[in-house]
C-alpha cells in the first residue's frame, strides 16, 4: 500500500524565527497603547517564486481581523506593523502565498529585455488575469475592468516582433493590474503561521514612570504618627518634582506578636511595628491602619493624587502577622509544625517569626487564590491602579499568570511591579507571566563596565519584549554600598543614571533627599534607623530636591528617555565615563548622557559618537545642549572632548541641536 | 461568581530554554549512533526550594521511557544526557519536582551549624520519610528501611542541647536515605515538559564521510564511453585513497530531444548529452543508461564497492528529458504552455529546452509524489543506501519531509546530501525537514575571515544540531576563481581546508587531481570542455593525487577530524594564515591546522593557543607534530611561530604530543 501524502502538500511557503514571540507564543510580548508592534519573520518558499505576505491582527475584543502588507527586508526577512490603541490583548498572525502574478511579471520584464517573443508569456499572463477576474466576481467592476485588462494582454498582430507590446506588459506590470490581481489573490494554498501570537497592551505608564517611595508614618508633624492626609499635603510637592507614581508600604493593621522595634530589635511598647507583618485584630489585607486614618482618607489620598497626576501605588505584599484574622479563619493556608503552631517564615539559620508565609502548597490553594485575588480587586475597587508586589518570587508562577490576567480582565489599566530580587531566570519569568515592571540589579551595577553589560543585556530581544526594568537607586532594603561611600556625588549619579538608563525608574525618596548614607553596621546595606520600624524626621538636602526635579523635568521633555528601546552606548576612552544615548525612532529627540562612575576624582574622557546613526550632519558643526546646567557646547565631527568634575556634578545630559547657524546661513551667502 | 483556577496550580516547576530543541519542537535535531545527546534546560521554581529533575527517553520503537537524573549546572541551567545506539527515531522530555526533602536536607545543616534547637525539625524529617515508606510499600525491604531511618530521627533523649543528632541528621543526609529518598519522590505535583523532542539518529557516516565524484562515461580505455565494470576497477584506488563515498552523476537513459554538446551547446550527432537530461525511449529514472551497463553490471559495481568499504552515492535529479516516459504518461504532472506544449526549465531570460520540471502544484500531486518516492526505494532496493539529491530547493519542503520520513520508515540507514545552492534560509529548512548533509558556500569562502565567519556561523546551536556540512572544493558545476588563479597551491590548500574543517567533504575527484583550472570562458564557474557534456581524458598529477591519500589517511586516524563539533578558530597575527583545531571532547585527540590562504607568497604568523582548554600544560613544552610532512616541532607557551610557503606546502597540519620528555623523566630525575 502507497504511504499516506499530507493533507497540505501544495501548501509551498515556510514561515520561521517570528518576532515578537516570547518562548515560541507561551508568552505575550507587551506594548503600551500607542505604540506600533513590528512584526517580523523569515518567510521563504523554494525555488524562485515571487510570494506575498499579509499581518492579520485584531484585538481580543474584536472578532474580525484586520490586514496589514507585509515587505521583504533582505535575506527573506519580512516585516510589517500594526498600531495598538486600546488596553488587553492583541493577536496576530501571518499569511504568505506564491505570488504567480508577481512572479510572471517579473520574468516577462526580463524576457522582454532579452527581446525574447513573449506572445505566449502574454496568453499565460491573460489566462491569470481572468482567473482572477472570476473570482471577483463578486463586485462586478472589479471583474469585468480585470476582464479587459487581460484582453489587453493579447496582441492581435501575429508579428510580434513587429508590434512590441504594450503597456501593461511593457514589463512594467504596476499600479491598477498589480492592485487588483493582489486584491484577488488565490490564497487557497496560503500558509497561515502555526500560531496567533499575543500582544498585551498595558497603560502609556507601564513603559515611562517616575516612581516616589516614602512611609506615611514619618510624614506627621514633630514626631506624630503620619496620617494619610499628611501625605495629601505633600503632594503638589511630590507633583511639582515631576514625580507621578506615589508608593507606599503596606498601609494595613500591623500585628503585635513578635513585632519588631527600632533597628529590628524585639518592640518596644508604643513601637510601631513593620508594615509588612500584616494584619492584627483590626483586620488584614483589605483593612487600614487605624494611625493612618480611615478608607475614606485613603480614598480621597488617591483622588487628590489622581488630580496631580499622580497615582498612589500599594505594597500588595501576600503574607501575615501571627495577628492576622486568616490565621483563626483559615488555618489551612498555613503550613503547621509537629507541635501544631504555624511555621514562620525562615531563611535557615534566620527566622523571621513576625511573618507567617502562605502555605501554596496546601490543598486548599484554590480558595486562597480566590481570597488573594479578592484583595487586589478590592483595592483595584478603590481607585488602585498601580501595584508594587513585594517578593512575587516566593509565591508560584502559575498563581501569578492567574490573578494577573484575572485582574486585567476587571481592570485591564493595572500595572504592576516585580519586586523580586532573586535570580535572573526567577525575575525574567515573573515578567513573562505578567508583571509590567521589574526591580533590577541595577543598586549593585556600579561601574560603567558592569552598567553597559546589564543593560545591553536587557535591550536585547526577546528580553526587552516582556521585561521592563525599573531603575531604583535605593530602596528601603538598599543602601548600597557606594551610596554609603560616595557622598552627594554618589547620590547625584545614581539618580541620572536611573533616570536616563530607565525610562521607568523610582526613589526612596526622603532618605535619598537627605542623602542618607549610614548603615545599620557595617556590611549591612540596611538603613540606621530604618524607617521600617521607627519614625524619622528627614532632612532633605535643598540642592538634592532641586537636581531630582530638574532631572524629572527633562524626562518629561524629551521623549527619548520615555522609552527603553534606542539605547545606545559609546566609547569614551577613559573606564570611569560612561557615556550613552537615547533616540526616538525618528532621531528627532536625542540625548546623551555622560556619567563619571567614580566619586571621588575628576575624570576626563573623548565621547565617540556614531552620528549618522544618530541623525547628525557629519560634516557641520552641532550645539551639545548640557540640560542640568543649561551650558551649551559646540560639537564637531563624532569624538568630543568632555570633563566630568563630580564635585561640581557628576553626570551631563547633553540634547543635540544638530543645526547651528553658520555664515552659509546669512543671507548674504544664500 | 469566582474566576475559576487552573487544574494545575500546584505545578510549581518552570522549564525554558530546551536544548537540543529546533524551531520549538517543529524540527528533530541530528546524532549518528553511537553519539550521546547532552540535554540542556532551564528548570527553577519560586522560593529557595531544592528540585530534582530527570530526563527521560526513548527509541521509537520502545514503549518504555528510560529515566537518567540530571544535574544543576549554574544559573539554573540543569543537564543531563544519554546515548543513542539505534538508528531512527528518539524522543526525549523532562519531568522535574520540588524536592522538599532535600530542601529540608540542607536547611537543617544550616540549622545545626547555628547550633539551633532541630527537635521539631527532626520530627518534620521524620514525618516526610515515613509518607515515603508508605508511597514504597510495594517493595517491602525499602519500606521498612525507610521505617527505621525515619525512626533514627526521633531523638528519645527529651535534652536535645545534650545529646546531638546522630546521623543521618547530622547535616550530611546522604547515601543511603538520600538514595532511597529520590527514588520513592513524590511526583504528584512533577512538572513535564511540554514536549516529547525529538532526535533522528544517523549512520556514523551521516556525520563524517569522504566523498569521490567521477562520471562513468570518462573511465573507459582511449575514448571508449565508459561503463560501471569501468568503475569498479578504479574502486581499489579509489578506496586506498581513503575515499568511502563513491558518487556517480545521474546513471539513467539521456534524453535526445534538445541535447546538450560539448560545452553546451546544442549536441552533434554522437555526442552523449548531459546525464541530468533524464529519461529516454530507454526508460527513465528507475532504468540505466545502456552504455553504463546493466542493472545487473551497477548492482555489482554497488556491492564490490561494498566490500571495498565504499558506498556508492546516487543521483537524484527530479526532472525529466523530453523523451522521458512520464511526459507521455503522465503529462498532467508537468506545467502546459498555452500551446500545449510542456513548459522547459528557465531561469529567463536563460531557457533549459533539455529539461522538464515536476509541477509540484498539479492537482495530482499525490501520484507524482508517490511515483519520486518509488524511484528513491527502488534505487534502496538496489543495495544504495547514499543519496545525492539535485537541486531540492526547486521542489516543496513538504515534499522531502514526507519523501524522506517514508524511505528512512524502510531505511533507516539511508544518508541524503542535499545540493541546494541558493539562499541560506532555504538551504537550512533543507536540513530541518531531513537531509542529512548539505553542500555549503565553503567554494566561495576565500579568504581567512570569510572562513572564520561562515564556519564559526555553522557551528553555532541551533545549526549545528541540524545542519551538517559537506565541503566541496570543486563540483561540476563549480571551479571557483581562486582554483583558476591560484594553481597547485590553491588546489592544495582547498584540499587541506575541507578536509579538516568539514568531518564530511569531497571532491570532484579527476578534475581535481589533474588540477584542472581552466573555465569555459572568463567570468564562467563553469570547465572547458565540461565532463557534463563529453567525454574526457583526465591526466591526474601523481603528487596531488598522494596528497589526496595523506590527507584522508590523516582523516581516518585522528577522531577529532571525525566530528563538526570542538572546532576553535586562534589568532595568527597575520590575516592570510587560517589556524583552528578540532578536538575530541576528552581532548585524546586534538589537531591544528594552519593554512595559508594566499597561494602566491609565504605567510609568517604566530599561533595562540588557548592551551588549557586544548588540555596542554602550560608548563611544559609539547610536540608539534605535521602530519603531512612527518616533521615534529618543540612547543612553547601559547604562542608559536609558524612559516607557511605555498610553494611547497600550503598547509599544515599538526597533532599535539603533550607530554614532551625531559631531563625530569631520566631515572635519574625520579
Amino acid at each position: 500500500m502507497a504511504p499516506a501524502t499530507p493533507t497540505d502538500g501544495l501548501r509551498r511557503v515556510a514561515m520561521e524565527a517570528v518576532t515578537p514571540e516570547i518562548d515560541g507564543g507561551r508568552f505575550p510580548a507587551k506594548r503600551v497603547v500607542g505604540e506600533t508592534v513590528v512584526v517580523e519573520g523569515d518567510i521563504f518558499t523554494d525555488g524562485q517564486d515571487a510570494l506575498a505576505a499579509v499581518l492579520r491582527y485584531r484585538h481580543e475584543a474584536a472578532t474580525r481581523w484586520i490586514e496589514t502588507p507585509m515587505a521583504p527586508l533582505v535575506n527573506d526577512r519580512w516585516r510589517g506593523e500594526f498600531p495598538v490603541t486600546e488596553l488587553g490583548r492583541y493577536v496576530f498572525t501571518i499569511e504568505a502565498w506564491v505570488d504567480h502574478f508577481e512572479t510572471w511579471s517579473r520574468q516577462l520584464a526580463k524576457r522582454l529585455a532579452a527581446g525574447q517573443d513573449v506572445r505566449l508569456e502574454l496568453e499565460v499572463g491573460a489566462r491569470m488575469i481572468e482567473e482572477t477576474a472570476a473570482r471577483a466576481d463578486g463586485t462586478t467592476a472589479d471583474s469585468a475592468r480585470l476582464r479587459e485588462l487581460a484582453k489587453s494582454l493579447r496582441i492581435p498582430n501575429p508579428h510580434p516582433a513587429a508590434s512590441p507590446p504594450t503597456s501593461p506588459a511593457s514589463g512594467e506590470v504596476n499600479g491598477e493590474l498589480t492592485t487588483l490581481m493582489r486584491r484577488y489573490a488565490d490564497r487557497a494554498q496560503a500558509t497561515t503561521y502555526a500560531r496567533e501570537v499575543e500582544v498585551f497592551v498595558e497603560p502609556q505608564k507601564a513603559r515611562f514612570s517616575t516612581w516616589y517611595e516614602l512611609f506615611p508614618r514619618s510624614t506627621g508633624p514633630a514626631g506624630k504618627h503620619g496620617t494619610f492626609k499628611d501625605v495629601e499635603r505633600l503632594l503638589p510637592e511630590i507633583g511639582r518634582m515631576g514625580f507621578d507614581v506615589l508608593y507606599l508600604p503596606p498601609i494595613h493593621p500591623i500585628g503585635r506578636t513578635h513585632r519588631k522595634g527600632a533597628n529590628n530589635k524585639s518592640a518596644q511598647p508604643g513601637e510601631p511595628g513593620s508594615p509588612w507583618a500584616i494584619g492584627s485584630e483590626e483586620g488584614g489585607h483589605k483593612a487600614v491602619n487605624p494611625e493612618l486614618g480611615t478608607l475614606a482618607d485613603f480614598r480621597r489620598l488617591v483622588k487628590t493624587a489622581a488630580g496631580e497626576g499622580i497615582d498612589v501605588a500599594l505594597d500588595i505584599a501576600f503574607q501575615c502577622s501571627p495577628d492576622h484574622p486568616y490565621t483563626r479563619e483559615h488555618p489551612e493556608w498555613f503550613k503547621h509544625r509537629p507541635d501544631g503552631s504555624i511555621q514562620y517564615a525562615e531563611n535557615p539559620p534566620k527566622k523571621y517569626e513576625d511573618i507567617y508565609p502562605f502555605d501554596f502548597e496546601t490543598e486548599h490553594w484554590r480558595g486562597l487564590w480566590q481570597e488573594l485575588l479578592s484583595i487586589v480587586l478590592y483595592w483595584a475597587e478603590q481607585g488602585v491602579s498601580v501595584f508594587r508586589v513585594d517578593n512575587p518570587h516566593t509565591k508560584p508562577f502559575a498563581f501569578w499568570e492567574w490573578l494577573i490576567a484575572e485582574l486585567r480582565r476587571a481592570h485591564p489599566e493595572a500595572i504592576l511591579l516585580s519586586e523580586a530580587f532573586t535570580r535572573p531566570k526567577v525575575m525574567y519569568r515573573l515578567a513573562k507571566v505578567g508583571f509590567s515592571q521589574s526591580y533590577t540589579y541595577f543598586a549593585w551595577r556600579n561601574t560603567a563596565y558592569e552598567l553597559y553589560q546589564y543593560f545591553t543585556e536587557l535591550s536585547q530581544p526577546p528580553i526587552r519584549d516582556f521585561f521592563r526594568p525599573n531603575l531604583w537607586p535605593n530602596t528601603p532594603d538598599i543602601l548600597t554600598e557606594y551610596l554609603q561611600t560616595g557622598g552627594r556625588p554618589a547620590f547625584q549619579a545614581r539618580l541620572i543614571l536611573a533616570a536616563t538608563l530607565g525610562a521607568s525608574y523610582g526613589i526612596y525618596g526622603p532618605p535619598f533627599e537627605a542623602l542618607e548614607g549610614r548603615p545599620r553596621e557595617h556590611g549591612s546595606e540596611e538603613y540606621v534607623d530604618s524607617e521600617k520600624y521607627q519614625l524619622r524626621n528627614w532632612k532633605r538636602d535643598p540642592s538634592m530636591s532641586e537636581l531630582v526635579g530638574i532631572v524629572n523635568h527633562i524626562r518629561r521633555e524629551n521623549p527619548a528617555l520615555q522609552s527603553d528601546r534606542g539605547l545606545r552606548f559609546h566609547f569614551t576612552e577613559n573606564e570611569q565615563l560612561l557615556a550613552y544615548s537615547k533616540s526616538t525612532p525618528d532621531n528627532a529627540n536625542v540625548i546623551l548622557t555622560v556619567v563619571n562612575v567614580d566619586p571621588h576624582h575628576v575624570q576626563r574622557g573623548m565621547v565617540n559618537l556614531p552620528l549618522e546613526e544618530l541623525g547628525i550632519e557629519i560634516d557641520r558643526s552641532y550645539q551639545a545642549h548640557e540640560l542640568i546646567s543649561g551650558a551649551r557646547y559646540l560639537w564637531n565631527g563624532p569624538r568630543n572632548f568632555v570633563e566630568v568634575n563630580p564635585q561640581s556634578m557628576p553626570g551631563q545630559i547633553f540634547r543635540f541641536r544638530r543645526r547651528v547657524r553658520s555664515e552659509h546661513d546669512f543671507e548674504y551667502f544664500l
